[in-house]
């Protein structure tokens, strides 16, 4: 059996990111804080994909937006820094990923915009607490991801499709789930569909191998309920050919000092 | 008694602006259907304004950003033209109000985004359909729009106080307002004060004379409750002395096609 390390506290794991102690998934670290994607882009890009985030906010709702050229956040994680402080990050060229890396500091010009958009993972915790738990989170492991054949609402280059994540839930506890889930409007709300999410253009056995995840083994007896997912910048980066974007890498997550019950007050 | 032209049909309404048969408030005007602020900004201060609607969501909800140079909306009341289907407009210039007009097609430019923000009109109708009445819709009447002492998180050139309006209800009312209200995120949600807003910098009494609105009178067993709002804006122009924008007239709102059901369903 796998030993797995536990967080409980976000400024103990960022300290350890950033001195290059953990880079591995954050799944099920930190139950009750806020977990959040990471997009940097270059000023010029920032109005279209602030714009496209609002038109699109099931998949890319926004915690927070750095000031052009400073790396720290002020909000959601006072003097958190974004070039260190996630486990891993993904640089984009053209498009395309050119790199994997655990620090981007060199690569920090003073035009860059981060945007921090809410992650499933905040609310797996919840579902854990409230009596629903899921087999990925109890085991320290990424849902699966999958790219469906929704495209989202575009703005200026940036479109795409809608990416999202899966869970299996009994027919008797997933209604819950629902109303669970839609008071957390800054972690992607509500499902987005529920039931076999074929006509959608998802497999839920065939997770998408380049942003990976277990596949969801839906039972007798359960219905799947679906999410959109911040990973789906990453597929408009590809779709859009953006000249250049860093993001976390999927599962990577940066782990904010934003707490569920914060959340849950907006 | 005066009489009051009521419509019903925001496409009616908008085509009597369109040819400047309607230049009056909008207060009491289409109920049912979401009214909104409007702000028209050049594309090289988007990114800031953007930025300051999605840090100070209270007093910005954004219902729709239009494409750089597109003066028609897509989403909201797809054809409706931002030059000519408000009631009236005000220009500003170094953060001043320069003129009020009832059409800007002529000042209209290739560069020009328009950010239409939830207004509070918009729940007047629901309080009033949900036995709440205020004496300022039947009345056809603006609610007292005052400047609070409260300064919004600032981005990029934005900055400036929070604008308020304020309403009272019974004390055994109040709370279901507030969870009734709460519900409308994208028209300022719930309220931001409940009690006398003195501590705020408000005096009830005495709305802002540069926004109008009648005075709130707070009866015996009535408690005010005060909401964020969309004319913030305006005094962040002034605040930051923006070097070109253009608003509605307050009072004077854009009237979408989105109902206040599809607007609940969000």
């Amino acid at each position: 059996m796998t030993h797995i390390m536990r967080y409980d506290d976000p400024k103990t794991l960022r300290a350890d990111c950033r001195q290059g102690l953990w880079r591995s998934s954050t799944s099920g670290q930190c139950p009750g804080y806020v977990q959040a994607n990471l997009v940097i882009l270059p000023r010029d890009s920032a109005f279209d994909f602030l714009l496209f985030c609002n038109r699109n906010p099931k998949p890319c709702p926004i915690l927070e937006v750095t000031d052009p050229g400073d790396p720290f956040l002020k909000d959601i994680a006072p003097q958190a820094d974004l070039r260190t402080d996630l486990p891993a990050y993904r640089v984009f060229r053209d498009g395309e990923i050119v790199e994997e890396r655990t620090d981007i500091s060199d690569l920090w010009q003073d035009d860059f915009v981060g945007f921090l958009l809410g992650c499933s993972y905040t609310f797996d915790a919840v579902l854990d607490k409230s009596g629903f738990p899921q087999p990925h989170t109890t085991e320290g492991r990424e849902p699966g991801i999958y790219v469906t054949n929704i495209p989202c609402k575009p703005a200026g280059r940036f479109k795409g499709p809608l990416v999202v994540t899966g869970r299996a839930f009994a027919g008797d506890k997933a209604a819950e789930v629902v109303m669970l889930t839609s008071r957390f409007g800054k972690t992607h709300g509500a499902p987005i569909y529920v039931g076999d999410p074929s006509t959608i253009g998802v497999d839920l056995t065939r997770p998408d191998p380049q942003y990976g995840g277990y596949p969801l083994h839906v039972g007798a007896g359960q219905v799947a309920l679906i999410w959109a997912c911040g990973i789906t910048p990453q597929t408009v980066a590809k779709a859009s050919r953006v000249p250049f974007m860093i993001t976390h890498k999927p599962g990577h997550m940066f782990v904010s000092d934003l707490t569920v019950d914060e959340l849950m007050r907006e």
